[in-house]
């Protein structure tokens, strides 16, 4: 169940677009959670040497979607700056966990699960960005 | 989207039902998100002062439900005490921030749907701890 | 530098002992990132093989010292069992981790040292708990 | 106790000087307490309407803090571009919590010493960013 229904209540509406910005959370805390599946699975594979780039980009990005979901959460009174540049880093991070799950897609069936979400994670990031700029311009 | 899927991909199974076990980590991740909107939507309200006890129980909540959603999605090599005590220590933080969101749903509707999750993810935390304990007294 | 003076400095005085309380919340903050720095290290060794129980437990303990920092941190109208539930799920990650990372302090000086800090964030939940327990026996 | 010693006991040194890293990542956790006490301490105040701000700007500087601190703290096969956006979000947050800190620092004493705490840590994340791009050119 996604976030769009409680960010609507708000005494004052979201500085952008709550479809938009509901879409990135939500996708934001299912791919801190996928990555923490993702890498703790790498870690029980026979060929965890092989892994070990992957569990450590998965890491960075348990930990960078939970500090994006969180600041994206706060709509009151927020920091421009703090809210995008948030937003950068976990695009980064999931754009990096991505390229790495996808190459080990084809031999480990969790890998291929991670890059899906953390690619779909980067989507929403985007929208997100655009739906952030459009606003800043209209302003 | 949840992580049963990738759940069942792990190398080896998890020490409890997947189901069961993937229901409790979708409920931790939502729950933390819906709390952090909670706290922060609080904070915007005029009656401001009323709602110390909610924004503080609900920040609880955010870090309690982070931190079992995160220790539950390890299950290489987990240690019992440790995926117990997160478990538990997850279900005292969303009963007190579901008794006080309750106190307050009449009014804030924000309230109203945070408790909801709160008891969702409650049910789910107690229904892990009848699987884990069940999968005890079967070994 | 420590939180011990800030948290003098509270409208309110802290439930607890500042000074007690303050240990431990700078140990569980310590804690949390010598696990950080120790789960990664492991992660580059040869015999990462060998090393895998050990991110596991130093992961799951960056997790819970960090939840049971903030938790403790937070002095606002708390509630008695998400605090005493966060501080037993920290002291029982700190003590799986440290008992895993002293069984590799002979060969990797990052577990040794590791061990060390989990020891003394155990030492100084302990004193929590019974500054806790002391506390409510008296009120 | 900070993180430089357990840094150079790392298989493979880190990217960048560890003692410049070593004192980013301890002032980043130090802030996060900081600032979670604060975040808490102005929840406690007579004039919380007036310190919405203050406690949002807090809270989104722990989440900040805490990310960059982790990513940071790995240096096994770093990301380049994950580091660095986590770095600036560090800053950025930071500076919004100090700003707003400073406002307060007159009349509440946490505000004070918060907003000193987070120009220590924005002073070390420069530095860091300093290192990385002199590395980087020398590269």
């Amino acid at each position: 169940m996604g976030v769009e229904a409680i960010l609507r209540t708000r005494p004052r509406p979201p500085t952008v677009d709550p479809a938009v910005l509901a879409a990135c959370i939500d996708e934001c805390v299912a791919c801190a959670a996928f990555c923490t599946v993702c890498a703790d699975a790498c870690l029980a594979e026979d060929d965890v040497g092989a892994m070990v780039r992957c569990v450590r980009r998965c890491l960075d990005c348990v930990d960078a979607c939970t500090d994006a979901g969180r600041i994206l959460g706060r709509q009151t009174d927020p920091d421009p700056t703090t809210q995008s540049t948030a937003l950068a880093a976990c695009l980064a991070a999931c754009r990096a966990s991505a390229e790495e799950c996808e190459r080990h897609a084809d031999h480990h069936e969790h890998c291929r699960l991670c890059a899906e979400q953390c690619r779909r994670c980067e989507r929403a990031c985007d929208a997100l960005v655009a739906a952030m700029d459009s606003g800043e311009s209209e302003a």
